[in-house]
């Protein structure tokens, strides 16, 4: 199949999430993305779970995010190790990085430094606070979970009354990674028609911040400060989880007062359907700490399975709150394909998660598995610099690459 | 300033919030998007708050989503409204819709129609399991709490133990509204090569599995059954939040045991550095539950401001957790002119999201506000599809567009 990015070449200087996973969209729709390490490679080499033992080419976390790319080892930290970099960025379209933000600067990399390289080049930084930030903030680390704290997002996500909560997931991170792939497509196309390069700062914690949507609104529009529900929704009642006899937890998001009629008939309490408290939803709203209880006790009558059966036939919407486990095993999951397995070095047969991007002419893919340490740090200085064998030999004898893997 | 999709026209004809957040981030990098809206108009103009009293037009969750684009009110369920959506489709690039999946079907656009309507023509679709999935899942109605329920994101976030949590945003739209956006920017790129359009088929139930990273991970390799963590972080002890003496959250990210030994100073607590139990990080992980209650009443006793400014003079990689308020109104956010105010007709002058694209030369913006209802209806019929004044009249006449407003 064809691929939407052929041609595009991404000097990946990233590390562990956010840049990365921008290099993994990239890509997964074909671009070609070079992924520079240090001779002791990507922190996120250290993050397990490991597939058969705590070894750099054995991490699932690492194997997961960095299929399709390449592993060119570099040591930026040498004179040489830079003027392979100037080479590469030369022949590049984008370079994508996520240090902190004078790095790129000390390394004499900085956008000024950039254009003049390669005019034509996009550079894509990400980081927590944004490169054109207040003094106090731009060297502040950037943890994902600083982002999901200082953006606001802990303070609505958790149980009613607190303690804030951490998203599960690290959305500081590939949100930001997100929109770091939307301005990087965003500034190809624009250089298509103007020629130009130009530079993309992304922050996470404007990420963050730009979709926290209608609690941004309620705020800057009432002066109201929302916080956690728990797994309930702000306006809509009933609309959260249930536990079941067996324990498992069921969404019943029931959006309209003929639901709420029906619902009530299939819980056996046809009484509540026009009780004054709750026929309407603003009075479910309202007597919400009443209702739930009622209702919690009655799911608990059925296991969950026994409530899908029920939900299912009288079109109620519902959900599972589906564990890793059942999730990674459903059936939809398969039919979509979103899990698929590799053949990774080393490792073996393994699986790691699909692309989202269903095109039907460009697919985002996995047609490759993730680079061990380096793999391809010779095949990149001849085949894309058309450095000589000899150049490369003598790089690789002052440990500006790594030997061959 | 010039815009990065200047010349690229989108017929939307989605709602609420998955679709529409796509055609934010289109219209804000300068596409022109047409929001086709029933005579009632998108459902999202009855979400509150409103500004200055309910009304169709000043609802500031359906203002902040939609500036920049322009409302075109069009009877689909009438053969010359869907004459109308053919002449707009033919001269549009981009074609994007969430309904259910049979919906586009029925109205006579499933993509077979559109591509004969316009062979270049990129149609992109928003649901909850998918265009191309299981029968039985298909028709299912797809709120963002049934993704975020099903696709495992909620099982993992929550305090510890239980009960799981919903996102306090709507991210299993807001995702997929973000991965949409980049389907959409790849096939475009390949249109320019191919001359051909195609389609993509985004599910909120892929986008969120998606980004579960570490966590489907760990399964499919090891069977473990990630569980919710609280506001903590999986692998690295302590990293998270502490309440302090005022009341205020305050997150330490102690990420290794250089800065552990820093902190128990601050603290006062030397005597927690190389204890035992508590002196490496895998230690603190296994001894997490006798370490944080310590620790919680060492941060207790100071405020959340006095710890920023320990932590801030010795380096220590801190957040708060901020509220709406706070982060609303903080000068970082000011700096990066993440809310902006637009001058919006009815309400006047109001506050919104900006963009989190920080692109150089083509940011972007928000240089429009969000359109009254129907209000660009005999615009867009003139000037983009060059219908005469008579035709234009008659059609408003017959109910097919609204007149104007």
């Amino acid at each position: 199949m064809p691929r939407a990015l052929e041609g595009i070449r991404v000097v990946d200087l990233s590390h562990v999430l956010a840049a990365p996973t921008t290099s993994m969209y990239l890509a997964d729709l074909g671009a070609e993305v070079i992924h520079i390490e240090r001779d002791i490679g990507d922190d996120a080499r250290e993050f397990g779970p490991f597939v058969g033992g705590h070894d750099k080419n054995r991490s699932a976390y690492f194997i997961s995010l960095n299929r399709n790319k390449k592993s060119l080892v570099l040591d930026l930290k040498s004179q040489k190790g830079r003027e392979v970099l100037r080479d590469l960025i030369r022949v590049s379209d984008v370079v994508l990085e996520n240090f902190r933000p004078d790095t790129m600067e000390k390394l004499g990399f900085g956008w000024a430094a950039l254009q003049q390289i390669n005019p034509r080049v996009i550079c894509c930084s990400i980081c927590g606070f944004g490169h054109d930030s207040l003094p106090e903030y731009g060297s502040r680390p950037a943890y994902d979970m600083v982002a999901q704290a200082y953006s606001g997002l802990m303070s609505i996500t958790g149980p009613e009354g607190g303690p804030p909560c951490r998203v599960g997931s690290s959305v500081g991170d590939i949100i930001a990674g997100l929109q770091a792939t939307i301005g990087i497509l965003a500034a190809l196309r624009y250089r298509e028609r103007s020629g130009r390069g130009q530079y993309v700062d992304i922050a996470m914690v404007d990420g963050l911040f730009s979709v926290l949507e209608n609690a941004v609104a309620r705020y800057v529009n009432t002066g109201e400060v929302p916080g956690p529900l728990g797994g309930a929704h702000p306006s809509i009642t009933p609309f959260q989880g249930f536990q079941t006899k067996d324990g498992q937890w069921v969404i019943a998001a029931i959006g309209n007062d003929k639901l709420w009629a029906q619902y009530c008939e299939l819980l056996g309490r046809g009484d509540l359907t026009d009780h004054p408290k709750f026929k309407t939803n603003p009075l479910r709203c309202d007597h919400r700490a009443e209702l739930i209880p009622i209702l919690q006790e009655e799911m608990q009558k059925k296991t969950a399975q026994e409530w899908f059966d029920i939900f299912e036939r009288h079109a109620i919407p519902y959900s599972p709150i589906n564990t890793l486990k059942q999730i990674c095993e459903d059936p939809h999951i398969a039919h979509r394909k979103m899990l698929v397995e590799i053949d990774q070095p080393i490792v073996g047969a393994m699986r790691v998660c699909a692309s989202p991007l269903k095109l039907s002419e460009t697919p985002g893919e996995v047609y490759a598995p993730a680079p061990m340490l380096g793999e391809h740090s010779e095949q990149v200085l001849r085949d894309v610099l058309g450095y000589s064998r000899e150049r490369v030999a003598q790089l690789q004898n002052e440990g500006v690459i790594n030997k061959a893997v």
